[in-house]
């Protein structure tokens, strides 16, 4: 690890990243004494290496699988899920499933057909519905702390496309925990000091059983290319990856930057769902499946 | 020019780029009237732009070409002082000439060479002189206001260096007006919505001479590095620089962001010149020069 100019040999790297994961925990007051935590598991390295970190530091998480019906001819999702009830079921964890298809109707890649959010790439129309799934049953099963699995190279991304055009909304969001606040459970991510290899490099050695394939969907994706672009940086000064994210952290911590960037975003209840939201009325959760499920119908009958 | 969605013919570019920078000047306040304006000019594409537009806008600007005493086999300083000196004999500017051996007793490169500051590149004294000499000059003349040629690749490439490291100071400071403030002479930088192949353009089409090498010492320079990748991520999305560079002067214009990141910093004069400095005592330009003087002095009586 260059940019940490440390070289470790299996064993101590496998002690290793529990540890830092530990102290990022504990500098980030990421977990309170007998809070009940959630993680959300895909099935990929990095929500099962933090599943099982986790759980071998002592904080007894539970796990939230989403399936999003995502086939493509590799089987995607069923193979996601197999691999996640496996690991669940070796090492004596508990596995909430949840299906988008069976509470709502529609898979993902279907929803994204019929809805506009999801013309160009089911991304959008994903990322709306997990968050809003984890949320609900984070809250409804009365979970303190949702975990994900986002690495450095995830963190650094976002930060790297909402620096490019300086959305300090986003911005002042941004960070490796959210408090809980009006409605919404609080998340961490404990991951974020490591990198994709690290996380890779520790499932392997962990002898972690994931699935190794991305969504294909993701290809194209904005926050690839603006993974690419940090990962050119790093290879031309290791260490400027973790050093743009936590100077990032460290700005954010002090005086005079960004300070009530947040302010004048109120949120209110969903009138359909109940859940947070900063549009009047209706959230966009609840509007694009409104629209996806109308759609579905006007299909059906056009059908019949 | 594919991020304007413009491509424009010889004449119409000619008066394009100078009414840009007219609305630039007058959207930030630039210029008030009645203020006197010292161009720093270098004998490269940008300042001698600069000063032309300026002049031809009516601002009736006066030049200050800073002599380096750069040599390295190709004549670098010779050639700019006489380009430079050949532009103002041509429109009939005045220019105000200054050299840093004849008022320091060093060139540029021997000053280096005799400085911790210098050891690994000129280009740290080079700075630190020439925005001394600047101000010191500009302030001395009665000058209100000090225009540089610094365009959109070298504003974006600054901001991009500071933002790798959030260094929240600098990036406070950053902009295309630096207000006069405790012995600072008011600074503008009238091309920072051009880039440097925009800028070119304008001087080839507008007949400038100009001095067309870089100075050999800036090779391998990091402003060098952070261009190279900004003109990466403009190539994939035509328009991204500018848009970086804008946003982050929305930004800043904006509530919350950066507010008193400056505060804390507070400047005094310096013992020796006067000038404002945040260090205590005596400035860095002054305690970098003491030691090239003493430096050269001692190296005069191991000579003799």
């Amino acid at each position: 690890m260059r940019h940490h100019k440390l070289a470790l040999c299996k064993d101590h790297y496998l002690s290793w990243v529990p540890s830092q994961i530990s102290r990022s925990i504990a500098d980030y007051a990421m977990v309170h004494p007998g809070e009940r935590l959630l993680v959300a598991v895909s099935g990929g390295k990095d929500s099962l290496a933090l599943w099982y970190i986790l759980y071998i530091l002592g904080y007894a998480p539970d796990g939230l699988y989403i399936g999003l019906g995502i086939d493509d001819g590799s089987g995607y999702s069923n193979t996601s899920l197999k691999v996640t009830k496996d690991f669940a079921a070796e090492h004596g964890l508990h596995l909430i499933v949840a299906d988008v298809e069976e509470l709502y109707g529609s898979t993902i890649p279907e929803a994204a057909s019929l809805s506009p959010r999801g013309r160009e790439k089911p991304c959008s129309v994903c990322g709306l519905t997990k968050r809003h799934i984890m949320n609900h049953i984070a809250l409804e099963e009365g979970y303190d702390v949702l975990a994900t699995g986002h690495n450095l190279d995830d963190e650094a991304a976002v930060l790297f496309g909402n620096t490019m055009n300086w959305q300090i909304g986003y911005l002042s969001r941004q960070g490796p925990v959210l408090e809980s606040k009006d409605g919404f459970v609080k998340k961490i991510k404990p991951l974020f000091r490591f990198s994709e290899r690290e996380t890779a490099a520790y499932a392997l050695l962990r002898g972690i059983e994931y699935i190794y394939e991305e969504c294909s969907y993701a290809q194209g994706a904005k926050s690839i290319y603006y993974k690419e672009q940090l990962n050119n940086l790093e290879a031309d000064r290791p260490g400027a990856k973790l050093a743009f994210y936590l100077s990032f952290l460290r700005a954010k911590a002090s005086e005079g930057f960004l300070i009530n960037a947040e302010m004048g975003t109120s949120l209110d209840a969903c009138h359909t769902c109940g859940q947070p939201t900063s549009a009047p009325g209706t959230c966009a959760f609840c509007r694009t499946w409104d629209t996806i499920q109308t759609a579905k119908h006007e299909h059906g009958k056009d059908g019949s």
